[in-house]
């Protein structure tokens, strides 16, 4: 494969400085404000996608609270004595309320949310959460579920003092059957473990996350996690084959099916992903897991404009077709970061645009000969000015860290705005440009980087310290230009704390109103993970 | 292909002859006898699986009505004048009334259940879908929707007087995107329609059927079809991006989203597919449609036992990994009713078991040699005994039908008990051969065949006429072994009218009983397909 590069690409060798670097950096010590708790004015006023935005952030006096803050505390008793006895003895050992042991858990990864709870349950069967959740529920006590605790929408952590329900012992594998590739295992597996668990037997996982050293399989479906391989593999609602969830007061509901196909009823499953632990929390998860790949190529390219990258893309659908596994974009001012704070060198010369390309086959010569055509069409219709390839696994790791760590970069540059938009593929850098147009100097940074093959784009915007007059620039900017073109304002990293009263950009009242009478069906009490999802005007 | 084919098998190219069958024929004109509405004993039984499906099947003194029965007429309205003049005011020339047009609507296409509903409407928009069932639901109206009425459990036709709502005028496609694959169409579209569309545009539907001539993208939904894609494309949960929807009352639920990820909220559109019409009419779809594969090869072979086909299936996932798009099965059984009724010859000679095997590339020549170098492979260790290539779209056809016509070949062997297995791939045939043991000599034919990419056996058995004694012997063994390998009693048929009562063998009490609760929670009168997937004893 090197050898066919070389005719087309210089060929970049020297990948081995770029460290590896696969999960969350301990070296992310930027420590940002906490948002402030406030405004009861959400709950009073009748949210409305476009006019009650609009309102809340452009009027003449200066901006007021974002709806991404929490409401008030709603009407849960605290814990007592009493319970902590109650949960001491189920858990004996697994009760945790040391303060400096509960603080890891009770901020989120981004350090934008904290809450203040004073007990962390560290349950290890389905039959323990059940009891808790039946305790929580007879006595109206709040619970916050939480797996590895990586969100980027403050749906992880306790916004007050809910009680903390891990799942990070409940993480066995119960089974894997190496003819169907079907997975099951409790839902505090950690998605990098299930990984090399499976690699070893000849299969991967369906999806891949930056943050796999640390996330859940559980956190993963619950949240209905996306990342690297959706464009081949499909989304969660597809592999996830089964789930067995224990609901708000305590019922087990097996829906733990290890079939491919099952038409007997409807899909309650699917209620469960993507709801946040808002419905019942996932204390186990059967998955269809893929063959491992025999042949996996990466590609670093660099484009002059996104038009350009846009036709690349298409090119690339057209002649890599089947192996195609990921095809992801950043822009320069990524590059920049990730050059500045993190200290990676651009493997390639500097270019407007970056893409990373992987493949992944059964046939290391078939791939090869199809990569190989493709990137010389490539560089023959000058869709593509430099780039590098990488077939051995180190140079991949090392490529791909150019795309994963870029979140981290971002921490260290500042505080974050976060926006994570889904819109028709062709328009997907026009807000990057139109939003770095809109804020003129307003922000430190604005970059653009996603899954192009998704149609999802991570908008990203920074300022030296949280500003809520720049806050107040951005949304609801971003979420009414989303809205014009039919986009999601949440292509994946889901509602949480932070987004749930935007919903209404991208759901109609009807089905949010509906979304309601379900959480009333199966939570009556609201305890499981309140203040997030829905959002605060449901009746 | 073909040269390198006739190296390692017998190649056959007198497949002209195969007559091209890719919709339900009008030949299939033997008529059974309709189901007998009986029974109210169900609705009064507690009924739990294992202990009562017994006692209704067992019993010494001979066999009770079957489970599948239909239960007693619930309290509906009947349709008066006023109604029929308030369906013809805003239906004008699309409420039928006539009983000679009303005949293929009330029967389902195996003749095997009948309703003797008075009227069919024929709306062409989701409002006017909107009125009538506002009206209904006011009225207390039960109704029925219908697509092409391809379905297999009794579920797409009336079991009383319920109203008929065909789908069959609302039959636009509303957009297709050639950059993303998303195409947006109305519910009524026939499938092989929208698949002549996408052809012409370089795309193809993710899902394909034997019914494709008739069925419509509405009732594929509404049932989740699997069909014959499955394996490579993945189910209609994945592919299918968005639904718009009419509630019972009338309300419509606008989740027609064309994006590829959307994490805002509950996934509600999950709750209508597979639902079968219980929850509301799916008016409109918006699906994910891969691009036309370059390349297609089909090859047919032979078996000598169905050991040796698991390991070709193993072999030939390993060695033609991403391109393989389809591996089904069909028994020798099968093959005779192919050749007895329809006079299709065997294109190989005669095995115990057939296997058909679809690859799908973007690169006819690396196709082409992962094909033969798996079937060297496969012939030199002699898992296979006979085969034949096809690469021309004609016979790419003819071969399929061996596959697609097993159907209605075995309704022209006589009264046809379907079941529609999903069990680990290992034990697939094992059931077939267990029935042909339990039964003796009682039935005419038991022919096992399906898709062993998916674990999804078809087990048919026929005999000369209807006979209430052979099912007694069939049910409910064929669930209890299906249970006691924790298999699905449908995996992808549905339960329509016929099987709801069975619902028990796959899904415990707790996961059905939060399915009435749903169905209670969006249609309270339960007027949308009453009789249909939930058994009967539901609160």
């Amino acid at each position: 494969m090197a050898r066919i590069f070389l005719k087309t690409l210089i060929l970049r060798t020297s990948l081995e400085y770029l460290r590896l670097h696969v999960t969350f950096s301990s070296t992310a010590t930027t420590r940002l404000s906490p948002v402030i708790f406030c405004s009861s004015f959400l709950q009073s006023c009748s949210w409305q996608f476009g006019a009650c935005s609009r309102k809340l952030h452009v009027e003449a006096d200066g901006p007021k609270p974002s709806p991404a803050a929490a409401p008030d505390r709603l009407p849960f008793s605290t814990v007592t004595q009493e319970d902590l006895a109650f949960f001491s003895k189920i858990l004996p050992g697994r009760t945790v309320t040391d303060p400096d042991l509960l603080e890891s858990s009770n901020v989120d990864w981004l350090k934008s949310v904290r809450g203040s709870s004073e007990v962390l349950l560290r349950p290890q069967t389905r039959e323990e959460v059940s009891q808790i959740l039946r305790y929580c529920n007879g006595r109206n006590l709040a619970v916050n579920p939480q797996g590895g605790n990586t969100g980027l929408v403050g749906g992880s952590v306790p916004v007050y003092d809910e009680i903390i329900l891990s799942t990070a012992l409940m993480n066995k594998i119960l089974s894997f059957d190496s003819i169907s590739g079907i997975l099951t295992c409790q839902a505090g597996c950690v998605l990098e473990n299930l990984s090399l668990y499976l690699e070893e037997r000849d299969y991967i996982m369906p999806l891949d996350l930056g943050a796999k050293g640390s996330c859940q399989i559980g956190g993963n479906v619950a949240t209905n996690a996306g990342g690297l391989r959706l464009l081949r593999y499909g989304s969660l609602r597809g592999t996830v084959l089964g789930l067995e969830v224990v609901l708000a007061d305590g019922q087990v509901l097996d829906c733990l099916a290890m079939l491919r196909k099952d038409n007997t009823g409807y899909d309650l499953k699917q209620l469960f992903i993507g709801s946040e632990g808002t419905l019942g929390v996932i204390t186990a998860v059967s998955i269809l897991c893929p063959r491992k790949p025999k042949s996996v190529n990466v590609v670093f390219l660099g484009c002059e404009n996104f038009e350009q990258l846009l036709k690349t893309f298409k090119l690339c659908r057209g002649m890599l077709g089947e192996i195609l596994s990921a095809f992801e974009f950043l822009d320069s001012e990524c590059m920049r970061l990730l050059n500045t704070h993190l200290k990676l060198p651009n493997p390639i010369s500097d270019c407007p645009f970056y893409v990373v390309i992987e493949t992944s086959g059964s046939n290391p010569t078939h791939d090869g000969e199809k990569l190989h055509e493709f990137l010389e069409e490539a560089m023959t219709s000058s869709l593509v000015t430099d780039g590098t390839v990488a077939t051995e696994d180190t140079k991949i790791k090392a490529l791909w860290s150019m795309r994963e760590r870029i979140t981290e970069a971002l921490i260290h540059d500042g505080f974050v705005y976060k926006y994570d938009i889904s819109i028709p593929v062709e328009r997907i850098y026009q807000l990057v440009t139109d939003m770095r147009e809109h804020l003129g100097g307003r922000a430190k940074s604005v970059v653009g980087y996603g899954h192009v093959g998704d149609g999802n784009l991570h908008l990203n915007i920074t300022s030296p310290v949280k500003d809520p007059a720049l806050l107040a620039a951005i949304e609801p900017f971003v979420y009414e230009w989303t809205a014009s073109c039919k986009g999601s304002i949440s292509a994946e990293h889901g509602l949480g704390l932070k987004k749930r009263n935007y919903i209404y950009y991208s759901k109609p009242s009807q089905v949010v109103a509906m979304m309601g009478d379900i959480k009333a069906m199966m939570d009556p009490k609201g305890i499981l993970n309140p203040y997030k999802t829905l959002p605060d005007n449901l009746k």
